[in-house]
């Protein structure tokens, strides 16, 4: 079965992040001063071939371990469904 | 009252995600073969002032489309819920 899998990576609350500064900072200049707290992170998009939806989840997880998130400064979510 | 969006942007379809075909190829390498068509954008997270969840909504709209995502090139999706 093919499952698609919606993956976040986001930095640590602990960690700055200037990228999301930079944009909190430019939404007062066009005119949206209501938004802040604006961080940024990855949105990853996967498929996988698994006998069921729980050995998707552990290729998932492995994958983030292994490739996708830096566990050091970055913490990752996802979900898994059938596609 | 405050309100926390989630929003995802992702390169259109139509286009190639060199990222994301890298990844890819990187999966078959760290023994996750099961796993393809890897497609990388960005996940933002912000807070929005505003009286109510449709112009919270109605704001994160105006700051995807005037700053956060580039539409000839991404797409983006988001949810507001209360913070």
């Amino acid at each position: 079965m093919r499952f698609k899998a919606e993956i976040d990576v986001m930095p640590l609350d602990a960690l700055l992040d200037p990228q999301g500064k930079a944009v909190t900072n430019s939404m007062k200049s066009i005119g949206l001063p209501e938004i802040d707290g604006v961080r940024i992170g990855r949105h990853i998009r996967l498929f996988v071939e698994a006998d069921s939806k729980d050995v998707a989840a552990q290729k998932v997880e492995e994958a983030c371990k292994k490739l996708l998130a830096n566990q050091i400064m970055e913490s990752y979510s996802f979900v898994v469904e059938e596609a």
